[in-house]
């Protein structure tokens, strides 16, 4: 079966009478020129899967009958990935990817050698991580944290397997440490951790794990290492 | 100490009386402002390394005075990795990636859903390797093939092991295989491998591996799979 046209549809607004909002319409309308009777796969990024039939069409709305819904389980193992706060030409490729390799959250966090730092999720991340979504077809999509402090995020987490990936560490990811269910990974800025900050991670139970003898730039360290343990928790479910 | 500042000399050009070409050169004095006394690392991308004091400046020239030289061993684990022909877009993104987890080799091939095919190797790429070297700091630079076809690919690298990511494979990388020292990994294109290419790879002794569940986009099947094998050859040596 060809792969069949994902959808969004916001957690409220997943109910009966099922209809696509006006931007996925349009969407749906123009860009795809979807037909009556057109069958389509809809999510709400919190687990909830369903196809359904297009019933009706106007202007601006796509009305919907469900064939079938399915809400997937919580996964049973889960990455967090606390990224230290970079500059915005990373931002999409960071969310899309996060996104790609089943995330549970992404926390920014200011580093001491961060850009300046803002408070505020924007609309833009939202949708970016809402494509990937209907790109690699998780149920789930990440949520997205901003914390003020490193402190914040060592604080809570407990039931998280806690590492960091550091550049002065001699053990690489898969020499130093055997994976756990649970992950929560802190990634430095561009210019690595301060002092004080791998110095405080590490009192606080956060183990240091190397990505090998090449310098990485910030997005391939994050995807190897990420993506290792994807495919760790992938291959023990 | 702070990081020096890498520059490339063509192996032909490796000789006495050293001195940067006049790219470099112009790179060295207009956008570094480099002087005259500056230290700076030079590497052939053939294993070749050293560090050079900058003895005079002239229009277009830069003269070198060698502190250090050292050669660096071949690697003693390869990754080759036979690239599908892809969308020009992706192609200095997957160059980039390739030097910075040291590969050995890059081998472009037209795949049955590849786009149109070029046989030409360009001065862009060689660029785009040259500068992800001078960031990643490895001696060697990978070298870019180009075959006409799977059976060139099939025909040769009778050492390396044999792995090709395939998204109807059930069991992932971790899983199903236990890495060996020198591995050649073929990625399909954007569009999957045709099924006669699927089975004539398995028929040549090629082992199919997943990625877990998740449909990944290109890029980011390539760079967590190259990465892991990465981590892996890194852990090992």
């Amino acid at each position: 079966m060809a792969r069949l046209n994902s959808f969004y549809l916001n957690k409220k607004n997943w109910q009966s009478p099922y209809q696509l909002d006006e931007e996925e319409s349009k969407h749906f309308i123009k860009v795809l020129r979807g037909k009556k009777g057109e069958v389509i796969r809809l999510f709400d990024g919190y687990g909830k899967e369903g196809l359904f039939k297009v019933q009706d069409i106007s202007k601006k709305r796509v009305l919907l009958e469900p064939l079938s819904i399915t809400q997937h389980p919580e996964p049973e193992n889960k990455i967090k990935v606390a990224l230290a706060w970079q500059r915005a030409k990373n931002r999409d490729f960071i969310l899309e990817k996060c996104v790609e390799l089943k995330c549970w959250e992404i926390i920014f966090w200011p580093a001491k050698y961060s850009p300046p730092f803002t408070q505020e999720i924007k609309e833009s991340w939202l949708k970016k991580i809402i494509n990937a979504g209907k790109q690699c077809q998780n149920p789930w999509l990440p949520q997205i944290k901003i914390l003020n402090s490193l402190e914040e995020l060592t604080n809570s987490n407990s039931e998280y397997q806690k590492l960091f990936f550091w550049e002065k560490e001699e053990k690489n990811l898969l020499t130093k440490i055997s994976l756990e269910k649970n992950i929560l990974i802190v990634i430095g800025p561009e210019g690595g951790f301060a002092e004080q900050e791998s110095t405080y991670l590490k009192q606080k139970g956060f183990t240091s794990v190397s990505l090998g003898s090449s310098t990485l730039r910030l997005e391939t360290a994050m995807l190897i290492g990420i993506g290792y343990i994807y495919l760790f928790l992938e291959s023990s479910t």
